[in-house]
């Protein structure tokens, strides 16, 4: 082999092995992934195109199926983390020009909207502050006012721990003539969820919360109306690696390559989706309830108060105020170096307001809550 | 908690913990991992925002920059397979309207095509047979005709074997008052790349082939030139998951929260990276070249063939011919099937006409030659 210009070694780092402290991750994600989970992702690769992970890929398939209590056929996971789910709904259903209604009252209401005008949109937006829902009185006039082409919602505001009520708005959106599109990142495997039931057409979600595995792979799901508005698109859907029309002939019978899938995670994300079935989903969802009261219940006893109101709280993620002259940064600063335990802080409208507590997938135990309610008292009190 | 709603169970799948075969993956890619990058893989997830993480990606960029021999500050693992970082370059670099200019000589160059034209590009093509490459008179001739804001090529065809040469195009391109774009996928870690030194201005690869990790976590690069024209852009980019003005900010010293990056393909990466450092690239580069030359020796003493001309030939990945009267799909699923040995079929204009051989990353070993070579006669004589 020639070789004539000479090697730079400037950015040759010489490195140890990995050495990364084992947290135990009670912030909005990601959590912990189950153990059994860890050890199917370290199984060897095989190809995309293997007979072995074809049929993997429908275990998934079925089994994303359950868990979001749907029979969308077009319910695959997405090759890369929540965000790209989040933007796959979006690419391929909004058409430049449509006007697309966004419910926002938190941070990723208003990453919806900054993604649909990036796609074109006509973006409409609906907004209450952070921590709060929208009823469904509120729903019928914007839509009434704006008649959107597709309602985007947030089911698990991951930044407010505010759950929407879902229940009813499926109805609207068909006596509108609309699409529903719901973020159910926060809430798939951990919070009651019927997207067939509610009419819901397009929802995406992660891996890396309710259900327990590392993240890189993540739900996504359409209905039969989404598809065939997929369908009569007049132009390209402006987004190769995320295009439906693409990745439906992967994931469906045609098996034709589209990408080299990350093998390895959807070993994770199937074991993480068999765990649950076999635990049952609605057990599932019992237990992220308990766990979470409980966490309620230790955080009042030592006094602190919590952001949303009780009836819209979400059992997989809560906000929790930072008492008055408290550094709330400082705490979760103490809390990760001291004692291995991370919590995330606020975003948006309440930054420096709240701690955000995570307790979702293999995380939901009353060891989880034990842990942080042993250390809680002692940081705040130095 | 009230719950109204029966659980549908029908697609409530009862299976088995994973149990998928070992194989050798001498096809297109994923090739094996190296068993410490599976090992570090299995890390226990931190946050993506944890001290210990961002500490890793800066290694992660470091290590980057030195197997593609550049300096470029922005040179990031993009969260999603190789395809994701194809549509980084294309997203970031392209303006409705810009004409940009693409070699096309396989599938990959296609690919290119139908991308850029989803984000508005006047795309002009100028093309070869499947196999072979372009002359730096032939992309001066059609640089001064279509005069393109962006001149995009191939330079390890996974479809084809064929290796472009680089060495002068970037100087054509500032000529020409363009930036180059190039498809390293194939080539990075086990084919000579010197990216200043050529001039390239956006780059993207993969992690599952010369670099002997996983998929899911994949380079991506882009020189001052090509930031000074995002930077310059009118619109937004239309692609928010790899919109780099926000990527900059979380892998920058900003480290603003973009998306939950997948936090154990990372750590997978860091060691695949940290491995071939303390190789030395020049030595990985030996080691494909060697190893690949007695793979072509073995099969062209059993009489197979060879499709692209020795000049030009890739030294990680070989397009055999199918001997007349072979079925080149029977053979490769008895590889499989029999012997767990996966070599790739031919895509598009080489459908049904060559095998696709890789020795790649940890897989370009003679070891592999060796297994291959004392099956494959067996298999053909049957």
């Amino acid at each position: 082999m020639t070789q004539t210009i000479a090697i730079d070694n400037s950015q040759k780092l010489q490195l140890a092995p990995l050495d990364i402290p084992n947290r135990l991750l009670l912030g909005p994600g990601p959590s912990n992934a189950h153990p059994a989970v860890l050890e199917a992702m370290n199984t060897p690769p095989v190809g995309h195109l293997d007979p072995a992970f074809l049929g993997l890929m429908d275990e998934i398939q079925s089994l994303l199926r359950y868990t979001w209590q749907t029979q969308n056929q077009l319910t695959i996971a997405v090759s890369g983390t929540g965000t790209a789910a989040m933007e796959a709904t979006i690419a391929n259903s909004v058409e430049p020009g449509d006007v697309v209604l966004i419910g926002v009252a938190g941070y990723f209401g208003n990453r919806l909207v900054d993604m649909a005008g990036r796609y074109g949109a006509d973006v409409r937006t609906i907004t209450k502050p952070w921590g709060q829902v929208f009823s469904l009185s509120e729903l019928r006039t914007a839509l009434e006012t704006h008649r959107p082409a597709i309602l985007a919602l947030v089911h698990a505001e991951t930044s407010t721990g505010a759950r929407q009520p879902i229940d009813g708005v499926g109805d609207l959106c068909r006596e509108f003539g609309c699409l529903l599109l719901l973020d159910t990142v926060t809430s798939l495997g951990g919070v009651p969820i019927f997207l067939d039931t509610w009419g819901v057409d397009l929802a995406y979600s992660c891996s890396q919360k309710g259900l327990g595995c590392p993240p890189g792979a993540s739900p996504f799901t359409m209905s039969q109306r989404a598809v065939e508005k997929l369908q009569q698109r007049k132009t390209k859907v402006a987004n190769w690696y995320l295009d439906m029309n693409l990745l439906g002939k992967y994931w469906g019978s045609d098996r034709i390559y589209h990408h080299t899938a990350p093998i390895n995670l959807y070993y994770a994300l199937r074991e993480a989706l068999r765990l649950l079935a076999q635990e049952g989903i609605e057990n599932s969802w019992q237990r992220h309830q308990k766990n979470v009261e409980y966490l309620w219940a230790g955080l009042e006893d030592i006094g602190l108060k919590l952001h949303v109101q009780q009836e819209f709280r979400l059992p997989t993620l809560t906000t929790v105020c930072i008492p008055d002259g408290v550094d709330g940064k400082a705490i979760a600063k103490i809390l990760l170096n001291d004692y291995n335990i991370e919590v995330g802080g606020g975003l948006g409208e309440l930054a420096g307001k709240v701690w955000r507590v995570g307790l979702m997938g293999f995380n939901s135990r009353t060891e989880s809550v034990d842990r942080l309610l042993e250390v809680l008292p002692q940081v705040l009190s130095k």
